[in-house]
């Protein structure tokens, strides 16, 4: 049962086709915004707790901190106000009035305000109220919440107007703390992919002119769709003093002097759901890795002889509080018993659409065997995609084989990344042609255009030309290799090592 | 160590001493939105835990709809838009320019957005979508988000223009079963607040003219503050087919006829650690029921002897690992050890004015006897408020002591609200001269008004004479007694038991 189109078909379709198929989320009524649906919404969930485990394990706690940010604190960081002046949505009204039976704005605000695009602001005021002397630092906070960016050309989790993430913000004494905090974070976000959601990532540095409006340093992470374009699916931002001095967040050292903190930023958005999707998908719908699945395993009951219905539901039932009970990873395995009035065959294939790690049918025959029929969504497990086993057997190996799919796909995506970095490119006319093909699947009969890995010589004017064959810097990898070489958008001698792709 | 202002003092100073004592919120430069700070935040998340498993555990999953509702859409329920077109904040532009150097908002949008104050409408669009047959039926959705409401007069926690909420929305064949759901869900959230929040409520339905905005019935329960104010904390709407109208919700019924659904609408707020505050808080500070307490237990070693510290720290820390498995309503007992370089005696006042159930200390003596000293909040299991116990004597009644701290502190409140709700009030006389008194501590000296039960006849002129007496009626008790009697406003016979109040 494959989907409408296949990846290899269609490539952008396919990921609509994906998303509908497991009805994870729709485009709502509200122009460019999403409506995420329970699938969705529980794989968000998953990560929520996992993520947020790890951000409270290095010293971080929860706060909530207002949604609106006047004007006059956007204004205060130049860069930052730029950046992102060209995308907000703008409160300018606190009521409506009927005029002639329409309503229409009323209560004008003195002061508009703007539904935040990012929080750097509003938490550097609080900051410079919470921070007197060296000993109120470091301050080390996290929120999860929306943000709004007035996206034009919105797409389902990659680029919707709305949005849902975690921001980290935190200020130091040093410029080395703050520094280190900001390349923590970077490695809590690659090991969190890594080992939740099984997608491997280059990580690196953002050239120039593509960092954080009012960022030093913007770090990132940039993983590799199954079409060969790059996705930044997480960022950390060492902000040196800008934002700092802007909002005056000022402490007494302990020598006595008044200094500026150093800040950072850091966040990951519901985008990640999208890198699952162009990661693990494929073409007969969603594939969830076992650690952010909502439900890890789903029992289908057989209920079609009607004399049979109560032993079969009962024997579905005593298998569920069989593997309740077994943990994975730490955590409970999540099984759910799928009893709605439906045809059985009708739920095994929304559960294999949806990504269902496994999927269980039990019926009258199983019964006499005290046995199953398992479908591995990934097939790693077993020869064939579904195979009856005995229950005994099935509850004793069941952590293995989530296991063995959590491994399989991180494995899969990681020689996917491995066998698609080009490295042989070494002239701008050979670049040139490479960026001149398109993106498709790249595991299909055409070659894909992936990820370049060479010299950039790190000048200014090199942004039009990237702009102009629209392709982009994803990053400057943390692994440079300082060997002399030729700039591949100008030909001139660098040493820089960069990677260029096409992008989400 | 008390506040400022003691209850008996000023009891509103003494609200806004225990938030910011307890550190658990603060206001915003914002206007009107409030930070709420790691404590406050942690107990919400708590809330958030424990309510969201009994929602899920009554059928809900969890979504997420936009922050944005086009103006149209809130325009199709008449009685629900002109109940919130007074407090709305309107998104009017979607970027912002420079003029004369100074940004003003520009990009004008076509139809302006609502930032949701409730997200009825826009979700009974969604479901017009997702509902065709009956087979579709139920929808039971809930989503955790901010909503706004343009507040005039905020007070942190209790009404900001920004909170925090869930909201559950149904969707049903039957008018039966959608009046079932919001009663279902009342029940829940009355469960939840007496065991989660040790806040017992008095359950009822709102009188006619204070319904929801579009309800055919709203429900509600209210809590007795320690003044004698009621504070609404929850509400469940039965919507009966009005949103459905508006929204064209129809489906197919089993007969092939179509019809529109009924559907539901409920939720509770941050507004409830407001409740929590003014229902256990003390003139010390607060007191956090321990099924909500971020920590349970805080173990505070005493670190002055310099020739000690690496022994204490490593007795704190076994102390730590001894308690951490136990466990308490089914799940870890939450223990913090604080190593912070700050004085222990600064340390053990910061955590019970944040109200942390247990406060333990350990130093040099304590080892040698293998004990500890504990500090209990509520003084429940002890005589003193700290005393010295054996640590295998706390190991093992550390989940009973949390037990009695918990069940104690809703015995108080049911004790408080039990006996003051006065029921000997039986003439209009009487009654306007019991609300010329002021609202004050009710175990104080002076005499604070209370909750009234009493009757009322219905009639719609009663609600300006409520306003001019600044008292509302809170509910109609699902308990009606049936017995006739005089109305309390007009004198005239009535038969309809209600609560007045004064209110949050």
């Amino acid at each position: 049962m494959t989907l409408q189109k296949t990846r290899e078909q269609n490539y952008p379709e396919w990921y609509q086709n994906v998303i509908a198929a497991a009805d994870m989320a729709e485009n709502s009524s509200s122009p460019g915004c999403m409506v995420i649906k329970p699938w969705g919404y529980g794989i968000w969930e998953r990560m929520q707790r996992v993520l947020d485990d790890m951000i409270k394990e290095t010293g971080h706690d929860n706060c909530y901190f207002p949604l609106f940010i006047p004007l006059s604190y956007f204004q205060k960081e130049a860069e930052h106000v730029e950046g992102f002046a060209k995308e907000m949505a703008v409160v300018t009204h606190s009521r409506l009035k009927s005029v002639d039976g329409k309503l229409v704005p009323e209560g004008q605000l003195e002061e508009p305000l703007i539904v935040r695009p990012t929080s750097e602001t509003i938490i550097a005021d609080a900051f410079s109220k919470w921070v007197r002397s060296y000993r109120d630092l470091p301050v080390k906070i996290n929120q999860w919440a929306n943000v709004v960016r007035w996206e034009m050309r919105p797409r389902l989790f990659i680029r919707t107007r709305e949005f849902l993430w975690q921001e980290g913000h935190t200020a130091h004494a040093t410029y080395e703390e703050a520094e280190k905090e900001a390349q923590t974070m970077l490695q809590v976000y690659s090991d969190f992919a890594r080992e939740a959601l099984a997608i491997p990532f280059i990580t690196g540095k953002k050239p120039e002119y593509d960092k954080f409006p009012g960022a030093v340093d913007t770090y990132c992470i940039e993983a590799m769709m199954q079409d060969g374009k790059a996705l930044q699916a997480g960022t950390s931002h060492f902000l040196g003093q800008n934002f700092a001095k802007s909002a005056d967040i000022k402490f007494q050292s302990s020598n006595g002097t008044q200094e500026y903190a150093y800040t950072t930023s850091w966040g990951v958005t519901t985008r990640l759901i999208g890198a699952l999707i162009m990661t693990h998908g494929d073409d007969e719908g969603m594939v969830v890795p076992p650690v952010v699945a909502p439900h890890q395993i789903v029992i289908v009951p057989l209920l079609k002889d009607k004399s049979k219905i109560d032993e079969v539901m009962a024997y579905a039932k005593k298998l569920k509080d069989a593997l309740s009970p077994l943990s994975f990873k730490g955590e409970r395995i999540r099984v759910k018993l799928d009893d709605r009035q439906k045809e059985s065959v009708d739920k095994m294939w929304e559960w294999t659409r949806k990504g269902t790690p496994l999927v269980i049918e039990v019926g009258p025959r199983d019964m006499e065997k005290n046995a199953l029929m398992v479908r591995d969504r990934t097939k790693i497990n077993q020869k064939e995609w579904k195979e009856i086993v005995s229950v005994d057997e099935f509850v004793n190996s069941v952590a293995d084989r989530l296991a063995n799919i959590q491994n399989y796909l991180l494995e899969q995506a990681q020689n996917r990344l491995n066998s698609n970095v080009k490295t042989d490119i070494t002239t701008p006319e050979e670049f040139e042609k490479y960026f001149s093909n398109p993106n498709v699947w790249v595991e299909g009969e055409k070659q894909s255009v992936t990820f370049v890995r060479g010299k950039w010589c790190g000048d200014a004017e090199t942004e039009s030309k990237l702009k102009e064959m629209k392709i982009s810097i994803r990053c400057l990898p943390f692994d440079q290799s300082g060997t002399e070489g030729i700039c591949l958008l100008t030909g001139k001698p660098a040493t820089l090592d960069v990677i260029y792709a096409r992008s989400y």
